[in-house]
């Protein structure tokens, strides 16, 4: 059974080094994606003994279960919030969110644009690098924030809302990316109104579902006595959100985490709250999300140092310090406090999730092999990316720790 | 996304129709095993509109989300078992299970014999028709016993003991079945000898691991406080011993159910325990055993009812009859109740697990396409082994209650 013995080496890995990570008072994510990119090298240096493993993230079994990862963790991240605190936090979050998108995306499209070859497809390109700088990986936010006991603080309130806010202007610069890519063109103001009205429209209808549809019917159907309801209903309207996201071109991430945030204490009671946090939070931890961060691992593509070591230096250097600069000096001027600011500004720091998802459609649209002859610098952009991505996802937990100045693991 | 997609519609279709048989009195899994049904009627009728849900049965993603249902729900089956009642029941469920089996066997051979034309490739299709009889579906037992709160009684644990050696000896027969699809040939006694010999070692090595080698690992473990150790813990034996047993050419189901057995309230404590078992309940019956379920409904296709009805009905009928014919005589001489040995004969009789996986076996082994040209009966063979799966699990649970005087549902 190939699935069962993906799952057992997985778990396998991505478990103990996870757990040896908090026994070197390090967070579990760092050492689950160590985990994977251990894996990694090790499955494709001996891929002929691993066949299975070294083609596993082209297996769509695979990729079905780190989907369903980055499901379990948004709806965790989404069930761990407060939705009152979270709309307190959308002011600043907006303006540190954007802050930390325009600042990264600039920095990103300027170095981009310094390496790149000219060509017709330059502009794409640039692009390209710039939007990978200025997304900001929620999953991996949420999950660093609960190990830290920090996701229902305020200070965490903001900054998944405000790595929210830059998924849905990742999402816009996604939509131009891919008009880019498609036609060649940047799409005009009318494709532009488009975007944004759909954002609009998809978190108008999840909020009016989430907020008297789903309740309604859900205190209709308790009265029955449904076994394990709640449990399936947050399942159901998590992938009902996920597919709602989807069908306005946004990403499921957000469908999923507005699902989440709907059902708290408040309107489930705190027993019911309790019971299913515990189980999605057992389905989470125990089994999908370490899947989601090991397949980050796997994913690496170390053939970048070799080629453009500087164009990757440079990138990550950027990745990093443009977040901060960004999104932290809004902060600051939001009123928040020194620490409090350098803190958000490495909290954004960390891509390796939705950056993994575009930088695959750029490859398939055939970006990194254009123009004839492929200049180097493009050719190895993927896997720049991507250790990008690895390394900022790397830097994030550490660095969040030594900017709040907290000691040693939750456990 | 073409997984969430299918997991809510399947999860909608399953849970409503299974809470709705509930409503009526009827046993859950009734209720999504007609969901099944009639989704998939509906979306065979209007596969231009559902191509991805007409083309479930093929779809690899979803063939794994099955298999994680059968792991599931053979992992509860083994957690709720009590090892030494379990030990104390094998005598008389051996009994149970060898004439439960060997009735069934010979007299669905004996209808294939009279069916069936004659050609090269009758024996082995006359031996296929007698082993889909032969087999008891463990996971369909588990599920309805732990719906009528029988799992741990007594009667459940004969039942679920008989199941396994029957699937044991199903085994056996897959092995000698698959034999004469490979090379024409029945396997002579160093075959047999070799295959009694390979489940003899597996029990052993796998007892051996969940007595001493596994207690002792999960004890140095804990030390080290692992968040979420025993689930997956349970999760990692519970693949470990999968693979194990198919290492040694058994079916899964043996080592996951294994696997859930050496978990108990006195090797993890009460506390533990029923957080693990909470757990896997709500992962089993809330996510993954209703796709199972559904799975079966849509693997239905009822051409046979037209095509060869008499066989059809008499293939049905002798499935009921001979389990309960066979168990239920083997129950009573042990000196069980009448009551107890119908209810045993009754819950024998659901096929519908591995029965469905023997079926597709034979189907890629070209079974029955043989010979040419194709008599009619065996070209419908597959689809009327599927009827008769369908009907024994509709059947099993309601008879079962029937048999045991249970009035309503647990709920």
């Amino acid at each position: 059974m190939e699935l069962f013995y993906i799952l057992i080496v997985l778990l396998v890995v991505t478990r103990s080094c996870g757990e040896l990570a908090k026994r070197l008072h390090q967070p579990e994510l760092v050492g689950q994606l160590t985990g994977g990119i251990i894996l990694g090298v090790v499955v494709n240096h001996f891929s002929g003994s691993f066949p299975i493993l070294s083609e596993l993230t082209d297996n769509e079994v695979f990729r079905s279960f780190t989907n369903l990862g980055i499901f379990f963790l948004m709806l965790l991240g989404g069930l761990e919030m407060h939705p009152r605190e979270l709309g307190k936090a959308s002011y600043k979050a907006f303006w540190i969110a954007l802050a930390g998108l325009i600042i990264p995306l600039l920095a990103g499209a300027g170095l981009g644009w310094i390496f790149i070859p000219d060509s017709e497809w330059k502009i794409t390109q640039v692009l390209f690098v710039g939007t990978t700088l200025a997304i900001t990986a929620i999953p991996v936010a949420v999950k660093v924030l609960q190990d830290l006991d920090l996701l229902k603080t305020k200070l965490g309130q903001i900054i998944v809302s405000a790595a929210l806010f830059d998924d849905i202007f990742g999402l816009i610069l996604l939509g131009l990316l891919t008009g880019l890519l498609k036609s060649g063109e940047i799409p005009g103001a009318i494709g532009f109104s488009l975007l944004l009205l759909k954002v609009v429209a998809f978190l108008g209808i999840a909020s009016a579902l989430g907020q008297w549809v789903i309740p309604f019917l859900a205190k209709r159907l308790k009265k029955w006595w449904i076994e394990e309801l709640e449990f399936t209903m947050l399942l159901l309207v998590g992938l009902g959100f996920a597919l709602l996201a989807e069908a306005f071109g946004l990403h499921f991430i957000l469908g999923v985490f507005l699902a989440g945030l709907f059902f708290n204490k408040r309107t489930s009671g705190t027993k019911v709250y309790e019971d299913v946090e515990g189980k999605v939070t057992a389905i989470s931890s125990g089994f999908f999300a370490p899947l989601f961060f090991a397949s980050i691992g796997l994913h690496l593509d170390i053939s970048a140092i070799w080629n453009i070591p500087l164009f990757v230096v440079l990138l990550t250097l950027i990745a990093i310090t443009t977040k901060f600069v960004g999104a932290g000096f809004a902060a600051r001027a939001l009123g928040m406090t020194n620490r409090e600011s350098a803190g958000i500004g490495v909290a954004m720091s960390a891509r390796g999730a939705v950056e993994l998802i575009i930088a695959g459609i750029a490859m398939e649209a055939g970006l990194f092999s254009k123009p004839v002859p492929v200049p180097e610098i493009v050719e190895n952009l993927f896997s720049a990316v991507v250790l990008m991505a690895v390394a900022t996802t790397l830097f994030m937990p550490i660095g969040l720790r030594w900017t709040l100045g907290i000691n040693g693991s939750k456990n």
